[in-house]
């Protein structure tokens, strides 16, 4: 195995991550982190291994590899059986042992953690999984790459929905056609997630009364699923006239991901479902207009209240009987990266963030209805990586 | 939201797990655990609810719920917000604070148990995962019900396998379609797993040199994976003959796993490839004659080891240049219970435990030839919960 990041060409890739990773460290006064989750390993290292890496401010970082996890790169990788071996080693390569060392206290497991705190005795240890986050958080050209080839193919596979629909299907049924069509297209099969409130398949696809089902997941619209055991998403309810179908399948082709949200009639629905939908699209283009560096996050928030209030909407906005209370979320490796679009974020957007937006609204007895995209900040507004036609039409 | 196991009819089950739970409780130490995982809340409540459940050894289980979680059970059900209501919550109902309190380290992110720990100032805490894994590792008859359930779900999706196979396909192309088959069965189509050591989509299919692919993943077998964010599984390599397909798919329809392998040859296959498909099982039944309560557990490993050394076979046996260290693990709600079938398993069976035996062989230039099945561990035997053809046949 080579890690990629390693290899000629994309090593100046693994120089600008840990430049960012950096920074995040001496604003959160951490000597040193040892990254140990899966999908921190996978932004530092552009693969997944058996293992950990340190980053220290100064030295180059080191790949502590776990066989059978192997790599050629001896100037990076040390091989180690265990984690306890890993001061020793840091030792020899004449590393000193850090000060103040950061773990990943919300990416890995208690017992984890605990584990690689006692591998480090008298060492003080703080939290690093917010330093990551925030580095996370502003992708790089590369990572933008990627989350724009993964908008193509998603765009691509939606495209194809309506052939996947054939009239009297339930709601599990067309989700297993798009499951397909997007395994084809080379969607990867899983969905990372950051913290313990998600589960799901691969995607949601929610109709009619069951838009406005409370899930006990942190989802922007809930759904009752199929089982107790994963009480979110698709009900097995059958596409009716008169009811709209939400299609937010996953989007995760290449280790990144891109959010996207659709809606289909099936047959014609009302007028409120109409104009909602519409309403939905209006805030996501406001919001493109307004998005740029420097704007308060919670003001795309008050904004996009701001017009569904104005509409008289307000009362179907991010859920009817249940609300949602933020309207987008950063995605990237991970479907709900920094930041959250909610009111009480008080942090601004940032150039090369990469945000999905999602105003939805559930209509009683039709079901849910809005779009969602992904966007990048740049300086004259949000650039969409998910391009594709925004309009409710019959499926 | 009604909790399915405080519902008259199911209420027994309920007091069945405590019970279980409480004798390990009791073993450990715990005055009290307070369950948080996803896991651990279906097992106690039958549904995946937001919030807590509170186990005492002598008094009736609260379950802490967290809006939009929601309950009807007013006897044992409490609404808070956050857990940090939960202490006062407790007095209120009239119940000590415990001395002991179990958390669950191995099954929640480090700084969820953290915040749990500041919950209770001045409780002593402990670990409560060993404690819950130990107590579903022996399954109640409910609980085997659903793997059974489960089984002939799995079941009946393999017996379509041959017809999604269409000459020259490749290993991905079959496994989309296996996985169609799979959710139109009713596979709920998410692999719950315990620790941080696996990561798969619906399962493994892995045809030629792939089966001898290391992967940084805990599975028996590896695979590159089609992409280096997952590296586990098929790699698109075309199926062609002269080698086999291992087909090693996600068997969870109730919220319950089964987990079963078959394999299959395009046309025909090396006489070495036959010869160790057949080993396998042969050492599979041998296993379940043997594997009854009592049985030391390293027995059925050791077993298995001697049977493929007998055979000329301990080469290939379980990985050819990279070998698995163990033959089989425990499942139920997830894929990797306890126990470990492995040499340094100290532990006997018991009865009413679920293993699932996977004696496998790679061969160089072939690829993976063995079966896997479900067993309950019964007085008389193993019995088998994936009953299905085990020969090599062609595809």
């Amino acid at each position: 195995m080579t890690i990629p990041f390693l290899t000629s060409d994309l090593r100046p890739e693994l120089d600008l991550r840990l430049a960012k990773v950096r920074e995040q460290m001496i604003a959160d006064n951490l000597d040193a982190i040892l990254v140990g989750s899966t999908v921190n390993i996978y932004y530092l290292s552009g693969c997944i291994f058996r293992g950990y890496i340190y980053i220290s401010i100064d030295r180059k970082p080191l790949f502590f590899v776990i066989p059978p996890s192997f790599t050629d790169e001896k100037e990076f990788c040390v091989a180690v059986r265990k984690p306890e071996l890993i001061s020793e080693k840091l030792s020899e390569a004449g590393y000193e042992l850090p000060s103040r060392l950061g773990l990943e206290y919300s990416d890995l497991l208690y017992s984890d953690v605990e584990r690689l705190k006692r591998c480090f005795p008298g060492v003080e240890i703080a939290d690093a999984s917010m330093s990551l986050r925030k580095a996370r958080m502003v992708k790089t050209d590369y990572e933008i790459r990627k989350m724009k080839e993964d908008g193509m193919h998603q765009a691509a596979v939606y495209s194809r929905i309506p052939h996947c629909y054939q009239e009297g299907m339930t709601d599990i049924e067309l989700q297993i056609e798009i499951e397909r069509e997007l395994r084809r297209e080379g969607c990867l099969g899983i969905l990372r997630t950051a913290g313990s409130r998600m589960e799901l398949n691969l995607g949601s696809v929610i109709s009619g009364e069951n838009a406005d089902t409370p899930s006990p997941y942190d989802f922007a619209m809930g759904g009752e699923g199929t089982d107790p055991s994963l009480p979110v998403g698709a009900n097995g309810v059958t596409l009716k006239p008169g009811t709209t179908v939400m299609i937010d399948m996953n989007g995760g082709f290449n280790g990144y991901q891109t959010d996207m949200t659709r809606c289909w009639s099936i047959e014609d629905v009302s007028e409120l479902a109409r104009k909602a939908h519409e309403c939905s699209c209006r805030i996501l283009h406001r919001l493109e207009e307004i998005g740029r560096p420097g704007l308060p996050i919670s003001t795309l928030y008050s904004e996009a209240v701001e017009i569904a209030k104005s509409e008289n909407l307000h009362e179907y906005f991010m859920g009817h009987r249940n609300k949602a209370g933020f309207i987008g979320h950063g995605v990237g490796i991970e479907l709900n990266e920094m930041p959250v679009v909610m009111e009480r974020n008080h942090e601004s957007l940032l150039a090369n963030m990469t945000i999905a937006l999602e105003p939805k609204f559930v209509i009683p007895h039709v079901g849910a209805v809005g779009i969602e995209n992904t966007y990048r900040i740049t300086e004259t507004g949000l650039e969409n990586l998910t391009p594709f036609p925004e309009a409710l039409t019959e499926i």
